[in-house]
């Protein structure tokens, strides 16, 4: 192994899968995972093997990855690239595609460019409150007109209205994020009868943020449940009382290459290439990760040790704060493990440096 | 071309070099770039055709990486980590290699692990008031008994002191950047002169950031310049004063896929995964990338568009703020040219999706 590396715990990503799997079917919904956390063949395997056959990703380079494993249904969850229109055209002919828009020019452009062996599926992208992408929750007309266009074309199906809650990831604790997702789903309900009362048949409704989809009690009212973070969480969703520790399943291993005691601070290699550079507010520091009570040898990581955090990134260096017991204890060449801040955006950038721990204590 | 894709203006980028290596030369000073900003053989070749010989990198792969495309020089401006003294080794085996340290720890390790035919230079990494690593530089005596370790082994050589001034970087205009680059000239000359005067032999100083080399009019005293992001400078640069927006080397070709007027912003195809998530503060406004006044028809970038910002980053999705005077100008699927914050970064997390525009007008 060199370093730095991201480590995989499987034991805990699978029972994050068994957790999520279980609520949705609970609320009689269908799970539609999403696999930019992981972008992983082997990780999608695991998917796999527990029943999943429908997924969603986050761009046409992922949505052709994962098809090249043998996936057949895979929904895109960005915005149509007019870029990208012939690749997402080359792909539909392939595989049940589905794709979201949230206008008629992008509709335009799609039929534009449609063939004749093309059945593609067309999500609204709906904005419930987040304002990222979408059509605002209360426009109506808008939604008919563009479902009633969907319905016209032969080679097009209307899949249903689709929202991300992104807003869920500023919630500060579980109550605000409950509100949240409870507004998100009483918009998308209200603008599903509003729709249903104009138009003969259903109108599904998918969702997707793993914040709320983990701390609801019930996802009923969703036809669809699209979350992926959950799948390793991280260190933002346990900063909100998302989930624990125990819960998140990655970890990168970091050597220290520098010790310093008279400023209590130790330099890891691990810098913003391999976490990326998010992070939260704690108490007025900016925490870019924390290091984990675990170790190489027992993994099995349930705690952060006391009082130290990753508190700068430059390109290849971290920067740890600690406390003069744990910097004693410490030496040049240890690795250590740490908890990134967003596990999406860690797991992207160490792609090609990461390493699966199949047992609990690997 | 797909979307994004980072442009590479050649004409920039080597005008960036040839004002450098003019101000190094005239400093009288050796020139040892910093390739950890471009990452790539193209870009080093152009620096190759200009008499470049010695280059930095900040690890071990990237050393391994430009000595595959014949680099013989390779200083790698990160700290020695433990779990790559072997891949060291092997290096040193093949090419002239320098490596830096600030503890005797480290020193141990290499030394344990050299062989018969290696020849390795060692560079004392000395902390000049940036406080990431090194040795701070007012403890001489850690520094004498380094050095004197380091001369007592056959197949070290010592190549003097070295200093990354990074907190060049935190300062808001140019007269707050050349007070902390002149208090680190004064620093390591202080040091040079007390270790001189104890020791037979001059000891050299190796100085490298970007913001302090580009301002300061000149760099005597160095004798060797190892900065970096002047290549292809960025958003950053401009911010505080070190460069203007016609010195920026590179541009992320991004196309919207969302046009949202009720609330003035755009939606590009181009997130954290993409720029990285560098940002900086203006006017109280988190800024993570600016768009610029052209296109790729013409992309000799000079200006940015007024109050249009990239104002969040999410993993594939990016936000642009704007007015309603350019957003009534934009249509799906236009292709905005956007200047990024921290170019060393979006460079890294873009390498496999990078583009050279040769010409001026490309």
């Amino acid at each position: 192994m060199h370093s730095p590396t991201l480590l995989i715990h499987k034991e805990k990503a699978c029972r994050n899968i068994d957790r999520m799997m279980q609520k949705v079917a609970d609320s009689k919904a269908s799970f539609r995972p999403h696999f930019k956390t992981h972008q992983s063949h082997t990780v999608g395997q695991w998917f796999r093997e527990k029943g999943i056959q429908k997924i969603t990703v986050s761009s046409v380079d992922m949505a052709i990855y994962f098809a090249q494993d043998g996936w057949q249904d895979i929904l895109i969850a960005f915005p149509v690239n007019p870029m990208e229109v012939s690749r997402i055209m080359a792909l539909a002919e392939k595989i049940n595609l589905h794709v979201i828009l949230d206008s008629m020019q992008a509709l335009y452009l799609l039929q534009n460019s449609l063939s004749a062996d093309v059945c593609l599926t067309i999500w609204l992208d709906i904005d419930a409150g987040y304002h990222r992408t979408g059509i605002l929750w209360s426009q109506t007309a808008e939604c008919l007109t563009l479902i009633l266009a969907i319905r016209q074309n032969p080679h097009l199906k209307f899949g249903g209205i689709l929202t991300h809650a992104g807003d869920t990831y500023h919630g500060k604790n579980p109550q605000e994020i409950l509100v949240i997702f409870n507004d998100t789903m009483e918009r998308m309900h209200t603008l599903k009868k509003t729709l249903e009362s104009e138009l003969s048949g259903s109108v599904p409704i998918s969702i997707g943020d793993t914040p709320g989809c983990t701390l609801a009690p019930s996802l009923a009212g969703a036809n669809e449940v699209r979350a992926g973070n959950f799948v390793y969480n991280d260190l933002k969703q346990v900063s909100v009382g998302v989930c624990t520790i125990a819960d998140t399943a990655t970890a990168m291993a970091c050597s220290v290459v520098g010790i310093y005691p008279h400023r209590n601070e130790l330099i890891i290699h691990g810098g913003a290439v391999h976490f990326s550079k998010d992070f939260y507010s704690e108490n007025g520091q900016s925490i870019y990760g924390k290091v984990l009570q675990a170790s190489i040898q027992n993994s099995e990581w349930e705690q952060t040790i006391p009082d130290t955090w990753i508190s700068s990134l430059s390109q290849e260096h971290g920067t740890i704060k600690t406390t003069p017991d744990f910097l004693s204890q410490t030496r040049l060449g240890d690795v250590l493990l740490i908890a990134p801040v967003h596990s999406c955006l860690t797991v992207s950038a160490m792609k090609d440096h990461h390493q699966i721990m199949e047992g609990s204590r690997s």
